[in-house]
């Protein structure tokens, strides 16, 4: 029982780095908690020059990925290059060698889970991944077994930091969405091409795999309506303000039941207005945070960094001595990767946007003169969306645009759209009406 | 792999109402999860005659809590009577038998732990504890596996859910302790002997559970310096507001190293102030979190529901889902039931009281003349405590007492309480001044 566990790792970027730092700064306390020690033996990595700051005294370090994964003293890998091409492949290769592997790549999961977690089953190796996911939160063990007794009816989540740091900057300090970015991306929160971050894509494919472990729905990664934050301007802040609420880009996933009877999946990514009380209104910068309401448990709530070398590093070493007590017991396989066992897994047919009934926030902009709002009021009365306040900012210049808020009571989503497609025709309004949907039982 | 795992349930009160109704409600996510069914097979109770509100079709149901313990087809007990008498020996005898056990009971785990894990060890089988600290939070699975990797660094937990519904109310409402009380004692959500929790004793039970797990030190509840909420008074709420903070009783659990470079615990329960934009300030009512900070994962928060029916019972069948999945695989005692294994827990000293270093909140209550102030800040001056600002209440009745309110910069608690001993000696201060410690780094 006491012989060691030997890790490979497969990328020494920010995040391997911060795993190699936590294997050796936290070797004491692993190896009280575990038994043995879990020993980093090799890294693969085709930068060999960098300085990464870490000790790596007694660690075979190469570019030789290949040779990595044929090491007999490697159990398990770490997958940490990103990406779908080539990570694939060595996540593959690695399972069919009978490693196990660690992965903190949602990207790779969300598309290739399925064929991913088949092989690890056929091979009756792990493949773990909670660092995918809401970065150091124990999120998704927290799923598969502290909520195992639950049916999950909901989950509402920050799951990206860059998002949320560029959101609460926004909020704070009035500035554009363009500027803040910047900012974000002189900082390091941003990189260079954010559309993963700021499309909402990252969280779409956080929010697959969370859909998966909660209804035991299929991996969709396509069916994900996705809208980003690009549009949000320093006024929705100060009318989220003013109607007690704050703007969070949330993922959210719901469990509902058809007309048929048949429970159906309502899951989306998009900029929502929650109410400013609530906890995960208050959960800032680049943290992340994911509520999840079961029917027993209730309203729940997991809180901590969303991203960063270690508390990323914090939950891929959480996997890596999750796996070292399966090796030293020979009990690969204990809990199912996506919390339901593969063959209870289905196809759930998915809510379309367009059936959704929610309170709206609503930018109209149109041109400064009497009977314009009358003219909007009217076409979302003949839609049957009801008006819950108004908010008409001062006056612009001699016949320029201004913008005209409006809150609603719950409407469906498809009688908002057609409403706005009629609106927007208008002579009189100048620019497309933006949305925001709103959220209140978190 | 099919066949099922029984449970057998002693008190069937409000938690094991609770638990009979998840196991039969969900039973088909618990099989979905688990690859076999998990059957409540009997019930041990004595009273037979209630009407739970609960289909106990199938289950044998009887007042004979040695004839479950004898039982063959209960592999897992579950143990929810509390108390420390009864409750201890049915666990060892449980224990002795060969069964798993679960329970809720943190007091006879904070009082007699190390007694009743080392009987689990050398009997090979589990005691599982997850619904004693935070209810249906997913706390110690998070604290022994989430957060594996980390050295804690500190944790703040609000833990009772009593005491936090009776401050969020008195805050709300003006009221004082005694009217609140009487209304949550209406209501259900006090005892009618409520000392365990409004004297903080509760919160001191899971602390010492905590304590051990955070940093494998010894359980040490009796070590725990504990202070309830029965001295909050309305005003103290206002000034916490005009400071910009709130009043939560928290359990505090910090390592800290000392004069020596030796580690030691700094563990405490008591009424704290901390500041209105920590998401712990914002949890209300009768909800639990617990703040827990690791070296690698950062600031983390788990929040949910703290008691209760339901949400205890799903961290109660949690438990029983993970003991069935190791009576499926032989695999009894692969997690160490405090985080750290028994032979890695140490005796750690202790951070006395008056050591500790604090920003205070003062209370004095004096006789509304000239003078009194100055008097008092000497006193303070003299001790080395310095002030952060002073609220002096309106004027009371010619003659009568007014209370001066005092934040204080980072004080010595010895030096406070020496200061306080004196000032309550002068003439002029008519009422035993009152003391809230503030903490700022949640």
């Amino acid at each position: 029982m006491s012989a060691e566990v030997g890790v490979g790792l497969i990328g020494l970027g920010t995040i391997g780095t911060g795993v190699a730092k936590v294997l050796r700064n936290n070797a004491d306390v692993i190896e009280k908690r575990l038994g043995f020690p879990v020993r980093l033996v090799r890294i693969a990595d085709l930068d060999l020059e960098t300085d990464r700051g870490v000790d790596l005294t007694g660690i075979r370090f190469d570019d030789d990925s290949d040779a990595l994964l044929a090491d007999p003293d490697v159990h398990v890998v770490i997958e940490l290059i990103g990406g779908y091409g080539v990570a694939k492949k060595l996540t593959l290769t690695a399972i069919e060698r009978g490693k196990h592997v660690v992965t903190a790549n949602k990207a790779l999961l969300a598309l290739h889970g399925n064929e991913i977690f088949a092989a690890a089953a056929a091979n009756s190796v792990e493949v773990a991944f909670e660092a995918s996911v809401g970065g150091g939160i124990p999120i998704l063990r927290s799923m598969r077994e502290g909520l195992a007794a639950n049916r999950i009816e909901s989950l509402h989540g920050i799951m990206n930091g860059t998002t949320n740091y560029v959101l609460t900057e926004m909020e704070k300090t009035g500035e554009d969405f363009e500027v803040v970015l910047k900012r974000a991306q002189d900082l390091g929160y941003a990189e260079a091409d954010p559309s993963f971050d700021v499309d909402g894509i990252d969280a779409a494919h956080k929010l697959t795999l969370l859909v998966a472990m909660a209804f035991g729905a299929e991996l969709t990664f396509k069916d994900i309506p996705t809208e980003g934050i690009r549009n949000l301007t320093p006024m929705d802040f100060d009318a989220a303000e003013e109607f007690g609420m704050r703007i969070k880009l949330l993922g959210i996933a719901k469990s509902v039941a058809g007309a048929d009877g048949r429970e159906r999946i309502d899951a989306r990514v998009h900029p929502t207005m929650i109410p400013r009380d609530s906890l995960l209104a208050n959960v800032d910068g680049a943290m992340n945070a994911i509520a999840v309401h079961g029917d027993a448990v209730g309203p729940t709530l997991f809180y901590g960094a969303g991203a960063g070398e270690l508390p990323t590093a914090s939950a891929v070493v959480a996997d890596i001595m999750e796996i070292a007590r399966e090796i030293k017991r020979g009990t690969a396989g204990r809990v199912a990767p996506l919390s339901y066992l593969p063959e209870h897994i289905e196809a759930k047919p998915q809510v379309a946007m367009g059936e959704l009934f929610a309170r709206c926030y609503l930018v109209f902009t149109a041109e400064d003169r009497p009977g314009v709002l009358a003219q909007i009021t009217a076409v979302l009365g003949e839609n049957g969306i009801s008006i819950e306040s108004v908010i008409q900012k001062g006056q612009g210049e001699a016949g320029g645009s201004v913008p005209i808020l409006i809150l609603t009571h719950p409407a469906k989503e498809a009688s908002v759209r057609a409403a706005l497609d009629e609106i927007d025709r208008l002579d009189e309004v100048t620019a497309p009406t933006r949305l925001v949907r709103i959220e209140e039982e978190l």
